[in-house]
């Protein structure tokens, strides 16, 4: 770790979430002491980058920190020499966002960000250039830790631990978000909960909780977890049924809705699309239109409290909070995405999982699981698992083989006449993005 | 093996496919001598048995060979001191069935004997009564065999490895239809085809073809498994697309349909049900009526050929086949289901699987894998697999949380709210056949 | 957890050792508050717990903390109600160990306390109290944990884990001991080193050091790793050779002479044996005869700097720092011995291990390995688990057929006729403390 | 297959052992009709190369069967378009063999051609050789399979499973030897003996006795397997200890005695060795000699009587009957050595092993094993396991370091510094075959 020079690129530093990171790292400066902070963004996104960086040396000089706070549009020049390198880019932005929900949408499919086959489409637009972005690093900055936000969070984690060198941790707010959530639940500081989480990006289950050491998993699930009681802003909330739950001997993440509760969710997103003509891409288009025009007000030097409507709650904290853990060699316990290596024993080696981990100066370590994962979660978890492979082969290698098969075994699609429909829509809507199916297009 | 008197005890012996089985005893009667045939009914099979009954006898008394038949309706006679025991019972009777193909229907789902909603009410009603079976088979032939066709054939496999301590093998007649099929189409004897089949029990790929020691699988699948070519009776036979078993890159069995063309067919059996009001079960009750009415003529001394109507084409061969390398210590290869113990390395230990094995006389023993399986498979597969694991926790146990879980996770139901409701449906209307469930309803 | 009134029973305490668990009860009580401490021993034993439990009085009442210290004879007393329970019991005493170290010498074998076929017989005494000490917990503080370091520690563990459902974690000093070796070597403070051990008790590797985050394994390995270096009171220590470090890729622990220097180490023991007529337990005794005369003296109120010469450098260290960590559920690394449920990929599950685990109120979660262990490593560690696991087998059972296997395939016997004999000449000295083997003998 | 041209290459086609294989060939000429078949020999061979191959013509012209034999100094000749390439090449010669023997005797260690460390020096010769051949089929006979008899033959066939691409089976006469052995003592023809070997070349256990399909295995280890029943010539044939036997649960191989009465096999070699100054090299060079003065005899045209104390019982059975299995497809079962992939759970996939395989024409495919190995017989295995992966390593890339731990772990060495010593004789004694070593020798 250059411990004279701290030195952080974010790639996609126009987004507008980028003022909640600046906010976590001034919040943690004291023990994550940034001294040069780079904000990398491609040329279509040079007015957002310039409007966010004046709003980020507002918040920096407002706080007294010193910190070089830098712009480019050369992602090379951004990476040379960093420590940290985190991504939170959007290939094809909010415009092939809106695609991804509406194509499915358009064939009677759920269609949503991350996942199905919407989150197919945006992975394998977004994998190639992570994997462009490691390219980089192994020659500019080949110590450095990749922290990966980027959705599929996961699936891209994945991605670069099979086809680079480079260190990296895949991160999203849920975990924490879950963790604070059952704290608040409790009424308890989130220091005296420990959850056991268990399974992947945006398909994990919260197998154990406790509570000042002892385990209260089973009054938790019969009398918390039921009803609206967690939820995270990004997806619809409808409430758990009692029954399942406790069926399920587990507490299930915000994006199991989609899976669990496949109709409802569909029905309430079609209906929604119908009345409205939106989607959630749509709705945050505005979103991020009202925040950019808070961000150019000069008077503004704080992250506005209208970010928090954007999704991304504890999204500084998470990320903040593991370079800073790394940085420091703190040994403290998050949950992010690494290489399995026999902890989820049902899963292949080298997927990548989200699970406890221990943060050192090395990396991200993962705990053993107090008990192999139950049938219940297990076929699923290996069921999306075995699509997120898949789909990686397909965006490294532009296989479409492998892309038609991913469509047809994801549970959002689940039909082999339909995959190869909502795929041919994909590719083709996509295409601009797509350098690596271009060669087999005729 | 008793080698001076051979017997065999037939449970369900009232069945139509009784005939079929007499046929292939008395084929490969040389080298499988039976002595005793006792052909075991309840009591509201004791007609059907009865005509059945007469008609092997005629049969084997045209054969001239010498084989003593006794019919019973009680199943511990015809267990005591057997060699062989196999099954061919339906708890429920076609009755049954037709509400497995109905219920599901009604809820918008594929309504499939041995699959989905359908296959889970049978298994609930079977495991069961096959674990009874085994019970009296520890008591009273505790070295026999038993040699199960009932459907869930894999999943009835898999709780009687894990709830009993009888050696069994399960069988389908789908892998070696397939196989004489196979033969058919490049026109030569089945002995020079080598095919590698790896899954489970209506869930299995057929991943290499050898064609006189040659690999031909691409070639093969490039060629002439896409349209028709392969297919079986009891499932509508849609044409595969070309495109998706290149991508596939394996041959699906028959079955796979409900899975791969989830939506043309369920669209088929809803469009027929609506048209018709009858379902698979209500024609073979037709099937059935008119192969009794011929079973009953005392001129027929031989297996009717209507009964290939039936759908079990080499069923008898399957079974005596398998029966009769047993007995001689044969050594030759058959495809059944058997304990996993690392051979398909994605499923647990204690699943049964179906794959090559080397018949002996102590059982089955199972090849290994010329590679371990693909994504594509392997995710389908795990997660049918931890369906049936939750099946048989519910069926042994009556436990409906296990219940609600595996109806859920099933690709065929794949919603909580739905699998809900389907349950609740189930369970009532096969109240009278589910003691097991009977504790906990109010 | 029971914060209001923490009670500690301590399993033997009347040993040598027992000032410096009070030494480091009484250093840590801010921490780990205990309110009652309970030292149990055996008749035999009961002068030197009056001794000991005199001692720890003065101890206490000059550190001025407020702790009830009793003594009891009826071990069940001191486990009714407890937090945790420690074991530093030694069945057969001093006598027994002597003999342990002389019967295998008498044969040309290694003769040692913990590991061949002196650890073998002292595994077949402790291995049934321990599991009596268990039952009395599952009946009277069946939420307790037992803190194991009664030797061979790894062994007794597996046992446990095995053979009962209280929690468990098992110790030794080793690891504490390498680590502040190292940092030593370092210059630095012991936070400032990361090491992974990966193995079994007193038979670890460690595999990696890192000094503030960076990995120095290499450079560690050639300049600090050879030579006298680490060492440990109770191992002779010979000096390693620097290219078989170097071939073996990690530092062993100072046990592995035992086996790299099999015959080093053996021609030391016996011209030491045959010098003096006296083996390490006859030089434990005098020990222990001064550190009773010191203990007894009415002006000693602290623990004796003599108490070093026994060996048990940071014994009270590891032991109060593991209650304390799972008492505040700390979160912190500590190397301590679990269930290996697929860290240690090479071994079976259900064995126990020796590695980095984080320390939560619900016990010791181990860390997943930077990568799988080398094959320098891994055969020699799976042959010495395989004797654990018979050695288990046969202390439970009194299976002569395991003990017998067990010392065949022990590296340090190797050979079955030798390890008849031993075996022979073991059971017969130890007849005494082994009734398990009582029945079978003639 | 070539069906109409089947042609075999003998590397190392000089060896006395020729006229054995060449007497399996005739005599299974019908099922195997070789067509073609080439004896290749290195320059130092050619005048035993023109001796043995006179005598095979001689020998196939008393048979009256068409096969063309030629010999040549050129390997590539030989290989090019082969069908099967079988290897039973010595490098070195049985001088070498001779110093394998001497060497490690002159350390106090067993010296044995196959295992410990003389086997070790010879797998550091052969590995390399074999490779070279392997390069050579994937250029000149790219689909032939190489049917490996050289020892270590499983160390071997690892190296080539791990280094090349072509398909290879490795082969000993030990499993057909110990079936036919176990028949004999039942008096029963061997097709009525089925047994389950389990392990890796020259150490593997008989943990399954089946006698007309019945499990005999208890009876079979109670009143056959002690004593001298089985044995090979090439092994002191001292005696098993029944308690022994009994606590093993198995057969063990002939080598094993190597490892289970190591000290008296020790004795045994080194009083012999002292007694005669010779070895078991020294008795085959007369015994050779012996041959090939008969072979050069005209009126010899049969293989002679005398080669049988050569000990390659069942030599030409074994390879014959593999190939002839391959060539027809046949599905028969047989010992052979392959590519592990979980059959032996406790070894690595990619680890050879030697168990029941059922051979058809693409090659052998292990069957799953009836149970989990023992305790007993896995930690031995994987020690030696481990030996193997490390000399493979040394071998193929001339790794000292790797060289150093596979002596030092082998439990007939057992000790580093001795370990060292060996090695560096070794190296020295056979620096002129060990080109690989050479570039790091000062
Ligand atoms: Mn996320
Ligand atoms: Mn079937
Ligand atoms: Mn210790
Ligand atoms: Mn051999």
């Amino acid at each position: 770790m250059t411990r004279q020079h701290l030195k952080v690129a974010v790639i996609g530093g126009g987004s507008s979430y980028t003022p909640e990171l600046i906010d976590g790292i001034l919040r943690y400066h004291d023990e994550f002491p940034v001294r040069e902070l780079v904000l990398a963004d491609i040329e279509a996104g040079a007015e957002k980058l310039a409007i966010v960086a004046e709003l980020a040396r507002r918040m920096i000089a407002r706080s007294g920190k010193e910190i070089a706070l830098r712009t480019t549009l050369d992602r090379r020049e951004a990476i040379a020499g960093a420590d940290f390198v985190t991504t939170q880019l959007r290939v094809g932005m909010l415009e092939a966002r809106s695609l991804d929900e509406k194509i499915p949408l358009s064939h009677g499919l759920i269609g949503q960000e991350t996942t199905g086959a919407g989150g197919f489409a945006k992975a394998l637009r977004t994998v190639p250039v992570i994997l462009d972005i490691c390219r980089d690093m192994e020659e500019l900055a080949p110590d450095a830790f990749l922290v990966n936000f980027t959705n599929p969070a996961g699936l891209v984690t994945e991605a670069v631990l099979k086809h680079s060198r480079i260190k990296t941790v895949g991160l999203c707010n849920l975990p924490i978000d879950t963790k604070m959530q059952i704290a608040a639940l409790y009424g308890v500081e989130p220091e005296r909960v420990f959850i056991e989480m268990a399974g992947i990006n945006h398909l994990h289950w919260t197998t154990r909780v406790l509570l000042d050491g002892e385990d209260v998993t089973a009054s938790f699930l019969k009398t918390l977890a039921s009803g609206k009681g967690l939820t995270v802003k990004n997806v619809p909330d409808l409430e758990w049924d009692a029954a399942f739950i406790a069926s399920l001997g587990a507490l299930p993440c915000s994006y199991h809705r989609y899976y669990y509760m496949k109709n409802e969710m569909l029905a309430e997103l079609a209906s929604d699309f119908e009345r409205t003509g939106r989607t959630r891409a749509d709705e945050v288009k505005s979103v991020e239109a009202e925040l950019f025009d808070i961000y150019r007000r000069p008077e503004v030097t704080e992250k506005p409290k209208q970010l928090e409507k954007r999704g991304g709650a504890y999204y500084s904290e998470a990320a903040v909070r593991l370079m800073k853990s790394i940085y420091a060699d703190k040994g403290d316990i998050q949950v992010v995405n690494v290489r399995n290596g026999g902890i989820v024993s049902c899963l292949p080696d080298d997927a990548s999982i989200e699970v406890n981990c221990v943060i050192k100066a090395d990396g991200a370590h993962p705990l053993q699981l107090a008990a192999p994962l139950s049938p219940q979660i297990r076929g699923l978890l290996q069921l999306v698992k075995s699509y997120e492979e898949l789909t990686i082969e397909a965006a490294v290698h532009g296989d479409r083989r492998a892309a038609l098969q991913a469509l047809t075994v994801h549970p959002l699609v689940g039909d082999a006449a339909l995959a190869k429909t909502v795929l041919a829509d994909i590719l083709e809507a996509n295409a601009a993005y797509l350098p690596q199916f271009a060669t087999l297009v005729p």
